[in-house]
């Protein structure tokens, strides 16, 4: 005949379909040895017999059940309804994969009139004994007999009203008895049979109830839902209660086998002793130190650090385990893989690795990447109770606390002072630089995530909130309002940019923190990963920074944001505002040096590292400052009747701006169309570069040089830009350096440029794919406009599972760089290729890339250790084995 | 021994290879019987062999040539070298494919010093055989001995200053005798040998010199650059002269087997009496109506009407041929398909066709379909002299005359009042539709292709010349300014849409012409063509006046414009105003009779076929005005202190139109964006489209409604746009209707969509491919800025070869199309599809259109009869019956 009882012993974690996952984990403990509280499983199968047999008990079932029963008195020296020494169980139902609605847990079976008695003899405590009892039929009455828990709630609150009491925990023992007497009254009331006595009775019922739980409405809608099929059937986990409350050497308590906020190798937890499990949840007496039973329960302690040494090993991980104490006598309830802050999270996984218990690619997969974004900014010390005064776009990560200056002059002039500021302002201009340069974050109340205030404090690194549209700004009055709320100009003011968050007044700040177990884990990284990483950094400080975090090369050197900078940004107006050709080559000729001295210390910066620049892209209006302000400076030039040239100058500017205007600037004249109109602003570029190059290979600098044409979308454009490239190269470099390598290539960031990979790819020697713009042309969404207006109903709306300018669409957007990436390859199997957008920085889209078979992506600076580890998991990922979040392990 | 010379008599028009084109054509004549002068043929094997030798003449290939020349003297009754009667003749090169850059030809070889005597003899024109004379020493200076021309052009000059002669007619026979003397000291001079007076001696090498121009610089180049190979050599063709200079019974003239001008089947042409070809073109004469040949020499003029019928028959295509009459025997000398008028081209494939000469397929692939847009519209009369005073972008077709007007208000008081009008304006809006109506033409200033005035002109079918930027308006001045001249509003102006070109006053117009010759064309066509024609068509006007055109549905209903007319427009602005989804209902509520109508005139103009109306699709804020002239109209309003109610108005729409700003409104809050945001606008529409339908069916009419939902990106809104229809579909129709078959399907104009072909067709029943919308996103060009501020330099520099919002863009834009219609059909094999872009007017879009299998394409209804033709052609282009312009065909 089939067996369908196993004890505990029999079984092990393997045999999870017959015995469940609480059957097979709790039989897995006890294989290892553990002091498990005895019991037994009865098995799927004969759940599925249930079934077949219509609904009845299985033939004999009953008689295996007794018989497994007489091993746990045997264990416990104990009679399942003898008065003297009573033992009580648990049945709890335990399906193969884990399912909320079905039955959960019976405590305390095998009370009757007669056991409980006994109870409160062996355990001196009568009122437990009672309290005990009437819990049991309560649950009994609820999941067995399908009595509402309403209606012995309402018996219990009328009892504390008769007696006086403010909490059960006031319940005297004969007060219990009276109510046990009205519960099993509501019993016989409702099923027309007395509350049974015999124990046996009782466990029959409690089996057939957790068979028959197998099928009741939540169950079988999850079970539709989540695809598990209806004929698996639950186990039965019966086992015997342990008490901590039974007197000084008996109690309960919570062990982390490492601190979880440190990751300290350290048993840590809280210990009551005499009480139970739920005394502890209670608080009503302050627990100890797990560390205190040293002491007091030495034995108890020694098995205890076995135990959680025994476990670690096991299950690999830290856990957090819950104990009962039974007249001096451990047992285990259950163990699991612990919660922990982020820090430990790495202390604990790079500890594992060193005691040989993980293994590197272990220790990295299980790293939650996003965790690195707490220990890499600055974060805000935010009391439990402040809360925000206004929320906006987390445009730039990070915490910043400062006073608030409302323009960049006022900024810069109070940083000078040596004062913290946060500039707060409707929108910035390149005009504002100076300014978001000496504030320790930004805030405006207008703007996307690629408005230019988010796209400048990224690179720079610096928080920003942006598009916090609750805020006006009063220059008048020099002040700030949000809702009713005043804020002047001078006042301290906290960024939470990370979550977009503005809190009133300066809140304290937390340092980020690189620790030595961040650095070994991401040298783990760094061996296992396949996907270069490099950095997007428009400035020598930048790439310097991104080679601190492990950049192997720059990926986006953004040229425009060198012409943004103060001193240059009147020589690009009046260049962009030149009448021709010849004017504007006279101050593109002054743009020259300076933009040769940017790229040379980038050069030296990353010395024998790839620099990858592009050439300009942004309109060129970008340069010119609003309209709307022009037009006010020049009527108030012209109401003083003063400096008639300046005004004539300024309407010049007007009226360039107006030419410039673009319906859909987004579409307009950017990019290598800019090159292909005015190429004597690329020949300057290009020309820079080059002498650069030479002055920094003279200094000794390994130079490597890659020369990248943004909005490619002709394969002829690309043509034209390279052959200016080798042009120029050949003129600006003197004979001795001519050998010097360097690569021309292209963003893939137009639709149709990813679509003509492959005539593309003749012409390049590497594509970086700019997944910002690709991700808005192919959607078809302004990121400006989407974000602001109708992103966020089409995620409430759940259209779109994520926002698409953070994680990588894969259906419609990985579909081009795919396709271009086969294309390309076909054509060029040495073409190298690699993204550059803000999904460089994005734990599934690197995932992406890697899958893709991309040779790097490229991230802001902060991001690359992120980088590093996401890159590794999914190299593992690739590799089969899974990375698996902790909190994911879960057991007993 | 291989056979090196053909006699004309020999070959036929299929030894090409052999022969040459030339040589061929001329045989293929000769064989029809038709009087050409005799003559034959060196092969391409005796030049290969030339090749061969060395540079050498192949041996025995002069014998073979004097073997032929005793033929010609023969056939001439003359002696090639002799005095009395002497043979002339021309040689000529002639390789396979027709090749610049090689010697052309020489005439009159034969003559020397002897035989010009014989000829003046002959001719009795002293004059005119030394011209013969002194102008083959040249040729042959110039091609045989490689003398530059200049030195003899040089000689003549002299001469005809000292002989005080005006030009070189005259110059009498003396003085050209006294020349040849000087050019043949030239000659002697220059290479060392005197001029070759043995005749036998100037024919070989003549045929040497065509042999050698096989292999000059000019040719190598063009056989490389068209991959002709270099071994393929070149024919010598050798033919008799004939003189149309030999007295009365000489003549020479051009003849047309039908009137060019009117495609009539007449004989037409023009004949010059005792004169050669030259002196035709040199226009010293008037020459006569070829039908007068009919009683000055019948027997000629009945051979030319032989002629005439037999090369029609032959080339089948009207002929426009060559010929001289020698002596009263006529010769032609070359035929080739005659250049004819747009009408004649329709009426001479048509009668053709009729007269059993082409098939119906060669009728349609003969029609260059251009040719329809010159009689489709209207077209200006334009003095030959007559400069434009400004040019624009040619955004609607056609033509327009009539008084300048510069507000919509004053075109429609003076329509009103019977005047013509053209309505000037810098742009126009919603508010300008009663003028445009009002208007002949409309002309803007500023705006492209697809701007408002652009795209409503379109529509209506109305001529418009769109960002004329040379043109100013002075609306104090109520004048319009263009430089330095000025026109008054009022004065006359005349636009030739047709070439964006703007003319000063009132020229006379052309009327459009469909004649019987283009019915049966288009339905020929119609036989042939697999793609069905269907309208852009968004007022039951429209519609109709396609359905007259012949189409076969409507492909694309805009609703849009429905809300911009003038009665509307207002309600639609408070709609939009409206503070919250109540407040728009009541809005809505009045809109949707007023749809539900138009709806209900389109399914009446449409009956029996399907018409496909377009849910709303552009951004809120174009149903506003212009901000500036909003707050322009507010400051007025503010400081007359009067109706503060209205000002207030003004102000929460200034508000609004802030509001719904955007900064790529391309890429922003519009098409089914908004019937997610906003469904109770879509519901309006639905409903309306459904209740209408239903008004229609009770009328009897046969109703086919096809719902469109614009822009969708990602497949779930359409799956949520189709629930809502099928859902208000339920509740809208009652019980009897519930049956009636509507289609919904999705506009395909977002790349995403393309991509995610699969997936969303499962949700649609037909896709129409948006053209112009996932042009502009798959090359990232705005239109409205592409077009005036890049496009032009990528098509002047080559890296665009054609716009593509023109002629669609195969390799990107119809790789998604492509792409799509591939994955949409594998997923629903009776999906449909078409496009109802700009591009469903273009004949290589339409072409491709074809090829990719699409069921239908969509255009304006001024163009259906152009689509229905160039359908016709995509598919007998398909079938192999390559289309084959008239204009290609040139024989001799």
């Amino acid at each position: 005949m089939l067996k369908r009882v196993y004890r505990f012993k029999e079984g092990n974690a393997e045999m999870k379909n017959l015995l469940g996952g609480k059957g097979a984990n709790l039989a897995e403990m006890t294989a290892l040895g553990l002091p498990i509280p005895p019991g037994f499983t009865v098995t799927t199968e004969a759940c599925q017999a249930y079934y077949a047999a219509g609904g009845k008990m299985p033939e004999g079932l009953m008689q295996e059940i007794h018989h497994a029963l007489r091993g746990l008195e045997a264990a416990k020296s104990a009679e399942f309804g003898g008065v003297s020494r009573p033992l009580l169980v648990s049945v709890r139902s335990g399906s193969v994969t884990s399912m909320p609605g079905m039955m959960d847990t019976i405590l305390n079976l095998g009370l009757n009139d007669d056991t409980v008695k006994g109870l409160a003899e062996q355990t001196g405590n009568e009122r437990f004994a009672y309290d005990c009892y009437r819990r049991f039929i309560q649950m009994f009455g609820d999941v067995v007999l399908g009595i509402h828990s309403i209606y012995f709630e309402r018996l219990i609150e009328m009892c504390r009203k008769e007696n006086g009491r403010s909490c059960d925990q006031e319940i005297s023992a004969s007060e219990w008895k009276e109510l046990i007497a009205k519960y099993k009254s509501i019993v016989e009331d409702r099923t027309g049979q007395p509350f049974p006595q015999d124990v046996h009775v009782q466990l029959k019922l409690a089996v057939e109830a957790v068979f028959r739980s197998w099928n009741n409405m939540r169950a079988k809608v999850y079970r539709k839902a989540y695809g598990i099929p209806d004929e698996q059937g639950t186990a039965v986990n019966i086992q015997a209660m342990v008490f901590g409350n039974l007197g000084t050497g008996s109690g309960t308590g919570v062990l982390f086998t490492r601190n979880p906020s440190t990751g300290e190798r350290e048993l840590y937890g809280e210990y009551l002793a005499d009480a139970q499990g739920e005394d502890v949840v209670a608080g009503v007496r302050t627990p100890k130190a797990v560390s205190e039973l040293f002491s007091e329960l030495p034995l108890v302690y020694e098995q205890l650090s076995a135990a959680a040494g025994l476990l670690e090993i096991h299950y690999r991980d830290m856990q957090d385990i819950e104990f009962t104490v039974e007249n001096g006598s451990l047992y285990l309830l259950q163990t699991r893989s612990g919660k922990r802050t982020a820090q430990a999270s790495i202390k604990i996984a790079v500890d594992l690795t060193k005691e040989g218990i993980l293994s590197k690619e272990e220790a990295v997969s299980r790293i939650e990447p996003g965790h690195l974004d707490q220990l890499l900014h600055r974060s805000l010390a935010i009391p439990a109770e402040l809360a925000p005064i206004a929320k906006g776009l987390p445009a730039s990560p990070g915490a910043a606390v400062g006073l608030i200056a409302l323009d960049a002059d006022t900024a810069e002039r109070w940083a000078k002072d040596g004062r913290k500021v946060v500039l707060v302002s409707t929108e910035t201009s390149p005009d504002d630089i100076h300014g978001i340069l000496a504030a320790e974050g930004v805030l405006t109340s207008r703007g996307g995530m690629t408005s230019h205030a988010a796209v400048v404090a990224r690179g720079m690194g610096k928080p920003c909130v942006c598009g916090c549209e609750a805020l006006s700004i009063d220059h008048e009055d020099r002040s700030v309002r949000i809702g009713e709320l005043t804020l002047a100009e001078g006042e301290g003011i906290s960024l939470d940019a990370s979550g977009g968050r503005v809190f009133r007044g300066g809140l304290s700040l937390s340092d980020p923190e690189i620790t030595p177990e961040l650095l070994t884990l991401l040298d783990y990284a760094d061996e296992i990963r396949k996907l270069r990483i490099y950095a997007n950094a428009d400035t020598p400080h930048d790439a310097q920074k991104a080679r601190e975090f492990g950049a192997e090369g720059i990926g986006l050197c953004r040229t425009e944001h060198m012409f943004f900078s103060g001193s240059r940004l009147p020589i690009v107006q009046s260049m962009i505002l030149a009448g021709g050709r010849e004017e504007r080559m006279f101050y593109l000729d002054r743009l020259l040096p300076m933009q040769q001295a940017d790229f040379e210390e980038m050069f030296g910066a990353m010395d024998g590292l790839p620099v990858t620049i592009r050439l300009l892209d942004p309109p060129l209006h970008e340069f010119l400052p609003n309209p709307d302000q022009l037009r006010e400076q020049c009527r108030k030039l012209e109401e003083t009747g003063e400096n008639g040239e300046e005004a004539r100058k300024l309407k010049a500017m007007i009226s360039k701006v107006n030419e410039l205007r673009e319906v859909n600037p987004m579409l307009g004249l950017r990019g290598v169309r800019l090159g292909i109109l005015f190429p004597e602003i690329y020949e300057m570029q290009i020309e820079a570069i080059f002498k650069a190059a030479q002055s920094a290979l003279r200094r000794g600098v390994d130079v490597r040089p890659e020369i990248m044409i943004p909005l490619v979308g002709h394969p002829d454009e690309l043509k034209r830009m390279r052959a200016l490239v080798d042009d120029i190269g050949g003129q600006a470099l003197s004979e001795e350096f001519r050998g010097l390598i360097y690569r021309v290539g292209t963003m893939i960031e137009v639709p149709r440029a990813a679509l003509l990979a492959d005539t593309i790819a003749q012409h390049a020697d590497f594509f970086s794919f700019g997944t910002n713009d690709l991700t808005q042309m192919t959607f078809g969404y302004s990121r400006d406009d989407a974000e602001g207006k109708f992103l966020n109903s089409y995620l409430d709306g759940n259209i779109l599972k994520a926002n698409p300018f953070q994680v990588l669409d894969q259906d419609g957007v990985g579909q081009l760089i795919q396709w271009a990436v086969t294309r390309g390859k076909a054509v060029k199997s040495f073409l190298k290729t690699g993204i550059c957008g803000e999904h460089g920085g994005d734990r599934e889209s690197i995932s992406f890339c890697h899958r893709t078979g991309l040779e790097y992506v490229s991230c802001s600076p902060y991001r690359i250790p992120f980088a590093r580890i996401a890159a590794a998991q999914a190299a593992l990922l690739d590799k089969g084995e899974k990375a698996q979040s902790p909190a994911e392990k879960q057991v007993v």
